[in-house]
């Protein structure tokens, strides 16, 4: 598997704000809904495995998002993300947003492998590295 | 068309509670994407040109849930939306929702529809009337 | 400690819909907030140590709501719990909901001790049994 | 007025996830209920007011968060706003989040001014402009 990762979202009545528009922390769990699909997909195992079973996690640890243009209720959003880079414990991620062709927000993630029980980062395991620099991105 | 109306979706991390299993106010949430749906495939209007167009809204006046048993992080849930009755303004809604075939909850919702700018209820349209008597289900 | 138990609440933006007003799968997780409140004052312990330490959970299993009127942004809302009733691992909750004394809606909770790691119905500790007990309402 | 704005929330069962932390798009809303009350003492308008009134709205364009310590189930959560910047229609703001003394995190913004009806950004009104200079701090 290689290219990024793409899903498709309707942006909800539950996602709109008073002013009729997405409302920015709800675009942020519509993210985290891409984020877990991929996690499934890309390093092969759900996150609730991965909390339940592995009693691991994956925490943000820095975030940076920029807002371009507004969505509306109704809107189909797609879903674009890439990894950008991946250290030790951590990786980075890059989520790309647009409707229509037009592009409405983008935010870049790191995120760090934790062990939930003492709450310290953790080095990838050999085979998610392995998964992980499958579709690492080469650099533009 | 007739028949219930259908819809899948995915128990999300972000619809889940410390406890592991699904946070009932976002059973809500996700039961209210599907009347949005439904709304579109029915009413033959998107909630978007509901509110803002035709400055209309369709509130729950009342609502009955019956918790049957837990939905855990990733599960597929199916969503069955069916018409129960029709009065001059309101609708009455069951919606069940399963997963493989075992039932997690059921809602019984009455929904009202109103004018947004007088806050009072309205008759049906006559062309919506038409279209949820065609979905109205026969008493069992 | 007698009598209902009462808590404030502001509607955010982050509660309200495209149409401004209150959006209801928020109301229940106000509403929530309200009873994790309760349970810290009236059964003695956080909902953090009751889940974690204990491996009890309080779910909802049959819930009935009323709306009245409908709530805008910006509004105080004034929650008041009462408890109605008791069996041997449940308890009926009423929660009324007024801003400046006109009544919004009206929710009637049935609630079950369960024990998280069986997910089976547990009987009241005789302690918190006593404390329920003193804030039961009598029949009006 | 002077000095950063302060406001105090619990962290509720609502804002955890099922690794029983805090939840980061549920931080988004914390930390936005807190830009709201900001608004009303600061510009001394309320966000339903600024909406429906006046037909302005203050969308995010950019957000940078760092995510230190994680926060639990009932943690009181000490929020700081302070004015870091302010341009013809825009604003710096930056959140610092701590509980007992801790940093859990901060959060950099920048908003707009913008005109709802055309979406188009819009210099801000001179009484507010002022209000603001009032509270935007010095440099380091």
């Amino acid at each position: 598997m290689s290219g990024p990762f793409t899903m498709r979202q309707r942006l909800r009545f539950q996602d709109c704000d008073p002013a009729g528009i997405a409302y920015y922390p709800r675009y942020l769990a519509l993210c985290d809904a891409v984020i877990e699909e991929w996690t499934e997909s890309v390093l092969g195992i759900s996150r609730g495995r991965l909390h339940f079973e592995r009693k691991l996690g994956l925490p943000t640890v820095h975030l940076e998002a920029d807002f371009v243009a507004v969505s509306r209720l109704g809107d189909w959003l797609d879903f674009k993300l890439c990894v950008a880079g991946l250290g030790r414990s951590s990786v980075s991620l890059i989520m790309s947003v647009a409707s229509e062709g037009s592009s409405r927000f983008d935010i870049r993630y790191t995120q760090v492998l934790i062990d939930m029980t003492t709450m310290k980062s953790k080095a990838w395991p050999a085979e998610w590295r392995a998964r992980l620099e499958d579709v690492l991105e080469s650099a533009p």
